[in-house]
């Protein structure tokens, strides 16, 4: 079941973040950042965040919001399930709501910004299986040699 | 001169921006929140204003700030020149102060979103005479046939 995010959740989000081995400090960081501003804001306009339950316990979640100035762009700020139960098709799941997500808010496009690097190789694999388009590309981004890649759905209505 | 935003600026940075043209009522808003986040907070890490100033009053400012999550790039939020003094090289002197503090922060890509639309000719020809390249582009962003076209100068330190 994908539902919205509840105050209890927070802390089995905590640490499938803490716990995912490819994000940095300021990354955790900033990925509790968005949930906190979604507990703390439930009608927030920017940050959605959905979670994925089964067995009564937390497998991932997405956190999606609409980009300010425009009037059907979404932003998948994150997408992340549990290092323990990945390839079971739960991030699949939670990438379709995303989607539908976009789509009951009308929206065009839904973007999700990812690395270069080789760890994200994939998460890269994963947009492209699912009809994603690299809609942006900037180099030496993230850090030196670590570049921006950006990967784009047009949803079509 | 151009020098930090204070506190007294305000009132005259609402007037220049209210009386641009260009920009929509939630462009003007977005402006507004940036230039109050940055009064709140002048250490702020991401936002960061600076003005032009002529016989004490104010010209035009510039906002520019760290991209969260990247060790060197800059976006330069906000760049605004007063309507009535337009096509006198003060556009030029903030873009150059705004390099020149990415390069002081030891920052890698200066880059500046704009849109596709007719009544911004002037603002992307003017990153083209100051050597930006186009980084990214995607259709329907703003609106519908309003496009996204990122401006990018990678800077050498």
């Amino acid at each position: 079941m994908i539902r919205k995010l509840q105050v209890n959740d927070r802390e089995k989000l905590v640490s499938i973040i803490e716990s995912t081995n490819n994000f940095s400090d300021e990354e955790k960081k900033i990925a509790m950042e968005l949930i906190d501003d979604a507990l703390g804001n439930p009608n927030h306009e920017y940050y959605n965040v959905f979670v994925y339950e089964e067995n009564s316990t937390i497998a991932g979640y997405h956190c999606t919001g609409k980009r300010a100035l425009t009037d059907g762009v979404y932003d998948l700020y994150w997408i992340v399930v549990d290092q323990n139960i990945q390839n079971k098709g739960i991030g699949k799941q939670l990438l379709d709501h995303a989607e539908n997500f976009v789509k009951e808010n009308r929206g065009r496009w839904i973007l999700a910004e990812t690395s270069s690097k080789d760890s994200y190789d994939a998460t890269r694999n994963f947009y492209m299986r699912n009809n994603y388009s690299i809609v942006s590309q900037i180099k030496d981004f993230y850090k030196v040699n670590d570049n921006l890649i950006v990967f784009g759905k047009y949803i079509r209505t």
